[in-house]
Formats: structure tokens, sequence, C-alpha cells
């Protein structure tokens, strides 16, 4: 169906455009009189002209990526905010792609100020994305008003990521970029001119009568006059994300101390409260890379000065050293709005919106001058003192907190605009202030959208649903951010290795439950049973981090919804299971993870067609079914699919620093041979990104004879690599196969 | 505090406007392409420049009521779409009122195509109004995005009538008029030169920090270019209501009918099963004026017909005559989404929306030609053959059912346009159908707007919780609206009598409860008190149908918010008791209903200053204080105020008809001396608008000795009066009053 060629433009079957002045250069006009009755009376017209249609001219921008502008896009973009770059390589080396859709259906209009588009929709086809949500992954039927926001209970767009990019089964990806609350009809409107019109039906008599009659297209509606397009090829899901990714610039490569433990501490914790926390965990051998201070590290929060309170904090480079000798970084939590009493008040009070958010001010990130003044202090305050990272909190909503959408802005961005964009710019920016320094940093935050792979950001909020914190790490996958299920307080104990098993599986390992003071270790009845799920993350690290790697350079996402495993939903379309599975995801390429929650002492596991064995005993479970799994407080259930091969370290507390050299045990699970590249760099500076890294194969094939035999590549000379040449090879599943 | 003028005009704080040229004629310019240029420079010019403040120059256009415009106001209006005409000497008999608030703090500005608006807020003032909410009655605090919809199950602005107009607990009204999704911030944003800023605290530290801090002002977001604002004086909170109800033509009258009982029946009920439903009323003795038939009246529905089905209604005429000639008038369902099959269908396909809704068309009703098809369908079809009125459903939501915001209609209208007047303009034309025939009509919508006083339509919904049905009674009497609690299926005999008790003191009394089954006389047990309830609301008809003569001359809504008493909530704040009361209301002047909710025993009343009977006893029971109740299951609490006269007649199964006359009670309560003036008229027809209306005086007061003595004026000659002379005086309050 695709259409081959490198630019593509077809006619829409809409009315053509008619106003071609619209993007002529400016050329000033003789009577200031004449011009302002052109104007009022061309103004008046085009606010009442009813739909100007203007065909897509598709662009293709990069192998697999079409592009075209739809009416007169804006200079604000999320492309723009977010401030990626594309990998083009990568990109280069993915699977060849055809334009995905008959572009002769993408229709694009103008009207009423606002920009509308419609892309057609087959029977059948699931449509994933649209922003983090919380209940559904299959997000077709469902309107999405995208908006940056808390998420405050229903999936209606309003997220902590409106990412306005959807995932089609069939293989494709569309994303509008404009950072405006864009509405998304996901196949629920009707027009009159339906290519696949529904069925009329009469609901007096007929039992048949649907309240959502058939739609056959995803409309959007951009409340501006334009926006960019894009479109992502496939053939499969997974590469219209891969696309969507390395365009941003591939997903973010956390430092190795990312990915281990990280504790929050209680808000008025001081200096030494901070350092016995970190004491405690050394003496109770619980993992911890960096601990979390709450906004007490401040001398006043909520508006926040960004400035250590002296009292709490008298020495606060002496603080984060102490603290990272003990090998634990210092992550500061933040929100942006500016108490008077901060140092930086007098340089961004000409600098800000017109509106308040308690009583601070709103830096305005889109002018330079603000930039540099942030840049300025948090370097000297923070950075240049070893913290970390951030939490960045508050940049997403409440409507009722955050700044009005009537505020204005120096830069000239709208209010809709600044809220759209705002979590981007700081994660950009505070990002790239690290980077000059050839640190990586990894933090949280709370409002992010589009193109925010590379952001090395996780998202969290305060809704606390086990569940639906796991069905947003399934979407997250979706839509190139990452997302963690933390754990805060918990009622039982079940809760609470429940949640801790979950979370060990997921893009940051937080613990937060300073508010009543829970530990790893505060129940009992569970606290072997946490510290062995704390314990195989730490040991799964390698390989961890290399769908990490992967995420970086290939644009793969480490977490991924089971609808990104090709054919998928296909096949469970046609075998009568569910698709669109929100509660069980892969971590990396072979490890299935399908946690439990409090109460459920069984659970469904639906294995993808193929062989997949238990993680723990390497036993075969089945393949293209569904099981029925009763694990036990003890374990998460984990499958590995046939031929997988699962690189491990011995348990530690911290992630390995540079230069250090590890055992390493490789798992392999089934009958199949199978290939996993282990990644590996320093682990917290760019030299990646300057050539410093490495991939080394571990390979399981079978001999002649027919039997499975194990080897290690040769890691690649002058390279970093971080593991000990002769690894130890389990062949987990049982009859035995031969070792090497 | 107000300016003394006729014309107000001043400055705003903010920058002046710097276009003059945008209200400026139009002249064509030479060259197109040089048009084009300057076109294009200075759309972007705008579409970029920050804010630009347009001072509202402020006109009373009627004794007490201002208007200016914001920006440039769009030409679909709601005033526009509801079609009134100012009751203006109405308007000029209220008390005098000046400009209610400071201009100087008024703020307008257009920026990134839309127009804000700001106006201050004093501390401890209340703000109503402001859509048809459901459980919140003050709105101080809230934001609100208005929106034409079904009630959600949160206060969020998505409601079936979003009116855009507040009613401050200071005595004045605003009305910000643009057929569009107006953002309200009632007091919460805070902008930083804010006049009446909050305290700066650190949340770290002060106890009394605030998650929202104090606001001064409401902020109003209007996403088009511009809006017609009016401002309407008091001095009290009840005056601004009567200002902007005579605005829009003054409340409307139902005819006498409308105010008895309606029962709706099964959708698939034939002509047959309806007049035994009537029948079966009859039988029983229980009250019925009108019939509802559900959609299965028309050859197809969702999309309708609007035709008869043949089968089920074979002499559509003589059905709703033999009906009529029981006394019973019929109500037909419908939504106006036309189906294929009807008549309608050619005749208006081409002046329908893009989108369909349930397959049908969405006529295009800013359409003359549209209107006229459907005026001539409507008359011949139903309003010709003596059908009483309509019940418009889905004309509110959900979105997943209605036509998106990317339709475009032929007249050019906007879809969110449409969408925000569309309930209005059936309301509008269908009323008016039946005034061209000299009939009053009085029916059911589910969607309206502001500016809808006038027209005879009373809105529902599904939601069905007693309390919430309640408080949207309430917040109602801000609106310019009528809300019925209708009355569906009950779990118990408990909740069917406090259902039926409320629904008799609201503006229809409806039963609905044909999915079920269940009847009047259902419930054995409390059969009796259904059957009080139901008689008193028809002995109540004379003071009923005096309350809505008065909402329709002088604006004062015949339902009625404790906060439009005058002084309430101030005198709830001083005596420390809840204002904002959102589960008791007025009916008419005098008395006071307070609901009783199933599960509930007792309850708490509050009673206004000054002393307040028991209606029933005409007991005193205090006043300027709560007091608690518990009537038992066989009664509403009712309450009247010190000197109410209540007038009453016999019970009766149906409203009056012309030329009966029928013997009066009037009772008397208090000490205090009282006037009443009972309104009368035909019942049905319009001559009460030429004339033909009559105001009778039924009076107490006190002779010389001291004593209280009752007097009825002479009717006045000529007119209608369908009363007996001789009225039978009841002093319900004890120790004896001597009678006259």
């Amino acid at each position: 169906m695709g259409i081959q060629a490198d630019s593509v433009r077809v006619p829409s079957p809409g009315r053509k455009r008619k106003f071609s002045f619209l993007s002529v250069n400016l050329r000033t006009s003789g009577r200031k009189t004449a011009f302002g009755a052109v104007l009022a009376a061309a103004c008046i017209f085009l606010s009442s002209a009813a739909a100007l249609a203007e065909p897509p001219a598709w662009t293709q921008i990069h192998p697999g990526v079409w592009k075209a502008s739809a009416g007169r896009p804006e200079r604000i973009t999320l492309l723009g905010a977010a401030g990626g770059t594309a990998e083009t390589d990568a990109l280069a080396s993915l699977p060849r792609a055809e334009f995905p859709l008959p572009a002769g259906e993408i229709d694009v209009r103008s009207a009423d100020g606002k920009t509308f588009l419609r892309f057609p929709l087959a029977r059948g086809e699931r449509i994933f994305g649209l922003g983090l949500s919380f209940q559904n992954v299959d997000q077709r039927g469902r309107i999405l008003t995208l908006r940056v926001d808390h998420y405050g209970g229903s999936d209606n767009g309003r997220t902590h990521a409106p990412v306005p990019f959807y995932v089609s089964s069939r293989g494709y990806g569309i994303l509008v970029d404009a950072a405006r609350y864009i509405t998304v009809y996901a196949g629920t409107g009707v027009r009159r001119e339906a290519k696949d019109p529904p069925v009329l039906r009469d609901r007096n008599t007929d039992k048949a009568w649907e309240a959502q009659p058939y739609s056959d297209a995803v409309e959007v509606l951009v409340p501006a006059g334009g926006a960019d397009v894009y479109v992502f090829g496939g053939p499969t899901p997974l590469n219209a994300v891969q696309r969507y990714n390395l365009m941003s610039g591939g997903g973010c490569l956390p430092p190795k101390w990312g990915l281990g433990f990280t504790q929050r501490v209680p808000t008025l914790y001081s200096a030494e409260d901070i350092l016995k926390e970190a004491d405690e965990f050394e003496k109770r051998g619980f993992p911890l890379d960096f601990i979390g201070a709450e906004p007490g590290w401040q001398s006043m929060a909520y508006p926040c000065t960004l400035e250590w309170d002296k009292g709490r904090f008298p020495d606060p480079a002496g603080f984060v050293s102490a603290l990272g000798g003990r090998g634990v970084r210092t992550n500061l939590w933040l929100n942006p709005y500016i108490a008077p009493g901060s140092a930086l008040f007098p340089k961004l009070k000409g600098l800000a919106g017109s509106h308040t958010v308690w009583n601070g001010i709103v830096p305005d990130l889109l002018l330079d001058k603000a930039v540099r003044a942030f840049q300025e202090h948090f370097l000297k305050e923070h950075i240049d003192l070893g913290v970390g990272g951030y939490k960045i909190d508050e940049v997403d909503g409440f409507d009722s907190w955050l700044w009005p959408d009537t505020t204005t802005f120096p830069s000239g961005a709208s209010a809709e605009q600044m809220r759209q964009v705002y979590g981007l710019l700081l994660q950009r920016y505070t990002a790239g202030w690290f980077k000059e320094k050839d640190r990586r940093t990894y933090g949280l935050v709370r409002g992010t959208n589009a193109w925010a792979a590379p952001l090395p950001y996780v998202i969290y909020n305060d809704s606390y649903s086990h569940r639906e914190f796991i069905t947003a790490l399934v979407n997250s996958s979706f839509l190139g951010v990452l997302w963690t299920p933390e754990v805060r307080a918990s009622k039982t104990a079940e809760e609470w290795v429940r949640r801790m098993q979950s979370v060990c599986f997921s893009p940051m390992a937080m613990i937060n439950a300073w508010a009543d003071g829970t530990k790893p270790w505060s129940f009992p009845e569970v606290e072997n049973a946490v510290r062995d799920a704390a314990g195989l993350r730490m040991r799964l690290l390698p390989y961890l981090y290399t769908a990490f790697a992967r995420y970086r350079f290939e644009g793969i996402p480490p977490f991924r919804a089971m609808s990104l495993i090709e054919g998928f939903d296909a096949w469970a379309a046609s075998a009568g299971v569910p698709g669109a599975l929100r509660d069980q995801y892969l971590m990396g390429d072979s490890l299935l993870v399908a946690p439990m929650f409090a109460g459920q002492a069984v659970r469904k596991v639906v294995l993808p067609p193929g062989d997949w064995f238990d993680f723990y005993s390497g036993d075969p479970v089945g393949g293209g079914q569904t099981i029925e799994v009763a694990p036990g407080l003890d374990r998460i259930p984990l499958f590995v699919r046939d031929g997988g091969i699962i690189p491990l370290v011995p348990f530690r507390r911290h992630a390995p620093a540079a230069g250090e050299t590890l055992p390493l045990e490789v798992r392999h699970y089934g009958r199949a041979s199978g290939r996993f590249d282990l990644y590996d760099d320093d682990g917290t500076t760019f030299g990646f990104e300057r050539g410093r890294r490495s991939w080394t194969a571990l390979i399981v094939d079978r001999d002649a004879a027919g039997n499975l035999r194990a080897s290690m590549a040769a890691p690649a000379p002058g390279k970093p690599f971080g593991y000990a040449r002769d690894a130890a090879w389990r062949f987990m599943t049982r009859p035995p196969h031969p070792e090497p």
C-alpha cells in the first residue's frame, strides 16, 4: 500500500488551499490605513472560512521517516524544546520502510484558527501511545486532549507525558508536533463520507446497535495554525518506535549508578541525618547508589530558593563529598518556581511569566538569559559540588497549582505552549549542564513530552496504584519516556514485597517511603524476598545496562509493551487471547516480567508464540498460550524466551565503578541458539559517545553434533570492558545441554 | 465603589491597544501580492505579540446592565442563539444599581489568538454559577472549562448548562458571551502584580503554608478573538440574577399543565399501551398531566426519523387526541440526528455537518433553510397533531457520541460553536413553533447554555444521585435554567418516597421509572406518603404558578438557592454557619424546602434570620440558626417565613383548564403581616403577553387593635382569574390570631 518516493505529494480530497500568500515574505504596504483595512478584512475572512484543505507534502527526512507541514507550524515545537538531533546512522541501519499509509487518505485542513488532521484506520488496527495512560494500552476508541498535567484518575490525555505520538499495530507511527493541547479522536468520529462507514441500525429493535459506531479514522485537532507532522515507517511497531526515538537522538544511557537503588529521605533531614541513612543501608547490606533529598535541603521551598539551608546543610560540598565517599550520589528535589529570597530572584524577575506559582516566579526558559542564570546557579550551587541529579517536581499540574493559561511570558510564548514544553526544557538544560562536565546524570521528572528519549529522566507521580503504575510502565515504551513504579508506604508485607519486586524490574529502583519511614527491611516476614528481588536487580545490571545501550544506539526501549513484540497483537487476536496487555512487559529482549499485585495469589501470564522458560529454574513453561502462575511471595514471575542469554554479576551494593572488573555469569535458557551483545563503557562519562565503548558477543550455538556450546568473543582491545573474560556459563534448561 | 455613568471608560493598567485598524472597515488593496504580504506579516506579528491590552468601554445598555466588547466578538453568540429580547420595562423597575466593580481593575487582553479577561475579587467574596454544577455551590477556587457536555462526575465545567455567568455574593453578576469553551479561573491564578497578594510562606517549616495561595481575581480565557461582556448590577445577588434573566426576556411561564405530573413510558409502548397507562393513573387517582413517549414512537431512533412508527402508532393524530381527551398531553422524545430513512433526510443532507452522530446527519441549525425544514416537519408531524412538547436528548455529550471538534458545518460555524449553541437553538426554535400556534409548551432538554431563561425547557440527566440532583436544583437558580430531580427506579421504599417528595418541589414533577416499571404506588408502605407529596404539589399550583409568573415578569427564579436570600451568606459567615448550601432551597418567596435523602433519619436545616414556621403545623421552629429535623417518611421538611402567605387549591389530578373556577385556601404563617400577589391567566396561551393576565393581592395586615386580618383584593375586571373570590383563610400559627 505504500508509496515509494522520497517526496510524496498527493492532492487531498478536500478543497484546495486558497491563500497562497500566507507563506510569502513580508513586503511593506504603502499607507497604514490601507494596511489596516486589508488586514482586518482578511482576518475576518480567514476566521470565518469553513475549512481550507491543504494537501500534505511528505518529505523523507531520514530513511523511513517522513515529515510534512500542516498549515503554518509554530516557532515553538516539542522537537525544538527537547533539543535532540537525529541519530542518522542508526536510522539508516533500520530495515527499509515504505510510506506506510495511503497518502491520499491523509487529510489536513485549516479552519477556525485550528488545524485538523485525519489519518486512515483499518479494521482490527490497534493504536498505542498518545500520552502516558494509566488504565488503557490500546487507545483506539478514545478521545484524548493531550496536556501536560498530573494524571487525575482517568485516561483523558491529561498526563505527565502527553506525547502526541501513536504507534499502530500495523507497524507505523505518527507524531503531530505542536506545543499545544492537541485533541486526538483515536477512531471515534464518523464522517458522512467515511470510506468504511458503520452499519445503520435501529436502536428501537436491533440488539446489535452500538453506542459508538465504527470509525475508520484517527482525527487530530491542533488548536493552532499549524503543526509539523511526522510519519515513521516500520515494518514493525517496534521499528516505528525506534525511528521516533532515534529521530530525537536515541534513548538516554544512564550512568551505571542510576540503575542501582535509590532512597529518598524526609524533607527536614539534615546532612548528618542523610549520612546516617546511607550508613544504615550499608549496615543492613542493602544496595544504594543515590539518595534524594526532598524540599528541605533548601532554605525555602514552594517557592524554592534552590539554595542549601545553612542550618540543615552547613557544608553542602562536604556533605555531597561525604555521601560520595560512601558510594552514594546526591539527588536534589526541586520545583522551578523561584522564591523572592533566592539569589536567582533578582536575575530572573524580569524574565518570568505574569503569574506566580506558590508565590514563586516562573522563569521563562525560552529566554537564553533566564537559562544562563539558571545554569550559573545550578553549576555553582549543585553540580560543581558533585550533586548527581535532580528530581524535577510539579512541572506537570494541577491546573490550580501551575500558571493559568492566561499567563503571558516575556519570550512571547503562550501559557499553553510553556506548559507543554516546560518539563522538556528543564530536563534538556539540566542534563546539558552535566554533560558539559562530562558527567552523566539520571533523575526524576513529573512533566515531559515528545522527543524525550535522550533526556535522562524518569517519570513518577503520586497516584500510587500498583496496577496503574505497571500500565504506565507498559505505555512508556511507546512514547520515548521512562517510568518508575516507585515504592512508598505499603499497608501489608505482601503489598511491600510485590511493589518492591516490580520496582526492581523498572528503569529506576526507587524507594520513596520517607513519609512513613518504611525501610526495605521494615517487614521482617518478607525481608528476604525483598533482598532477593533487590539482589537480582543488582546482579542483572550487565543485562539491564545493555538494554539501555540499545535504547541509546538503536532506539529500542529497555522496558517494552508486549504489543511491541512483532506480531503479538495479531497472534493474540487470532488465538482469542487478550492483546494490548497492561500487566506484563519485557525487560530487554529476553525477559518477560509479570508482576504480582497484593491480594493476588495466582495470575495469568500470556506467553507469546515460541517456547518460554522460567527464569529461576530454566524449566519450560509453554508458549503461544495463557498460563497461570502462583509464585508465592518470594518471587516475581520472570520468563525467558528460547535461546535467551542473560549475563549477571555477583550481588553488590553499588553499581560498578570505572575500571572495576567483575566476574560474569551467563545464563542460557531453552534449546535454541542465541546471542547477546554485552555492552560496556566507563559508566559515568560521555566517553562512550567518543568511541570509548565495547560490545562483546556472548554466543550459544550448536556444534556439528547438535549440542549447544557457548562462547564469548574477545573484548575489543583498548575499549572499556569491566568483566572477567572467563564467564561462568549456565545452561538453565534441563535435560542438560553440554557445556563447552 | 461604583462609577455613576452610563458609559464608563477607564484605561486598563496594561499596555495600550496598538492596532486601531482592527476595527476599521474594509477597503480593498491595490495589488493582490502586496495584500498577501501585508496580511502574512501582520498575522505573524499578531500571533506572536504577547498581550494586547484593550481597555473595556462599558455602555449601560439597560438600567444596571453594562456591556463591553472584549477584542473582536464573534458573529455567533449565546445571546444570539437563545434569541431572547430584553424585558426593558421590568429591568427599569429594579432597584437602581451602580457599576458594581472598580472598572479600572477589569482587564482585557488579546494574546495567542485568545482573549483574557480579569475581574477583581474581594476577600470573603463568594462566586456562584459558572455552569450547572452537581457538587459545589460556591465556585471560588475552582477552574471550570465551560463546555456543553454530560456531567461526568466532577464539577469541571463540562455540564448540561455551562453558562459563563457568575453571581457574586457581593451583589453583582458577570457574563462572558462567546460560543466557545471558556475557561474560568474563579480565584485561583495569582499575578505577580496582584493587588492583594498572598502571604509568602516556607512549606518546609510553616504549617500555615497553602497549596493554593490566595487569589484576588477571576480570570477568564476565551479561546477566540473576542467576546461580549456583560456586568449586571445588584445591589443584591438576586437583583443581578433578575437582570440577567430579564435581559434574555424573563423566565419561561410554563402552561399550567406543565406544572402537573408527568410520566414517561417504555420505549416500545404502542399508542394503546400509553392510553392504558393514562387510564391506570386515572384508576389509581394519581395526578397526571403529560406523558412522554421514549424513542420507540419513531420508525427508527439513534439516528431518528422524527416520524411515527406506523406499527406502534397507526393513527398518531387519533392517539394524541385520545390522550388529550383523558386530560393528558403528549411529549415526544427526540435527538436531532436524522436517519437516512426520514423524509427530512433529503432536505437536510446538504445542510448538515461533515460528521454523523449515530449514523444520523447533524442539521446545521444556523442555516435558515435547515430550520425551516425542521419547522415544516415538526409542525406537520407533531405540533399540528396536538403534541404538547419535546424531550430533547443528547444535545449535550459525551464527546465520543457527538460530532468531534474537527467537524465543519456549511454555515461556517465551528464544531465548538455549534456544540455550545445546539441545545439553545433547538429549544428556541421548537418553542417558537408552538408560540406561532399560540400554545405554550414545556419540555425537557439535556444541553443548554446562557440566556435560556425564556426557553420552556427543564434540564435532566442520567447521573441519578439524589443529593447531586438537589445541588443542581440549587445551582440552576443562578443560571437562568430549570432542573428536575427526576425519579427513576429506587432500591427501597424509603428512597422512592424521598425522591418523590423532592421532585414534587421542583420545576417538573417527572416520573421516569419506565425502565423497571416502578409506578407511584409500587411501594405500598409509602404509597400514602407519595400521594401526600403529589397531592401537595397539585394543591400548591397557585403558589407555584405565581412563582413562575414572577420568573417571567421579574426574572426571579421560582426555585432559589439560599445564597440568593439577601445577606444570607454574610450572615452565615458571621454566625459560623455553612453558607452556599447545596441541600436546601426556596420554592417561591416563602417556602423553604429541605429534602431528605435515603438513609437519613435526621437532617440539619439552616434557617435564615427571622422567624420560620413549620409548613404543616404552623408551629414556630426558630430562625437565624441551624435546627435538626426528623420528619419521618411521610413528610418532606417545609418551612415558611414569617408573614408568608401560601394559596392552595383542593387536590386535583390535572392542572386547571382555562375558564375553571377553583376554591382557594390561603394560609398565613407566623406573626408578621404579609402580602401575596396571586397570578393567573388562561394557563395555555400567550394571551398573558397581550394583557390577559391578573395579579390579585392576598393581604394580611394588623388592624388598629394589633390583630392580624386577612383580605383579598378584587380581581381585575375582565381579566382571567380562575379562583373563587371567597378564599378560606387559615392562620396556621398558634396561639390563634383572629380571623377577619
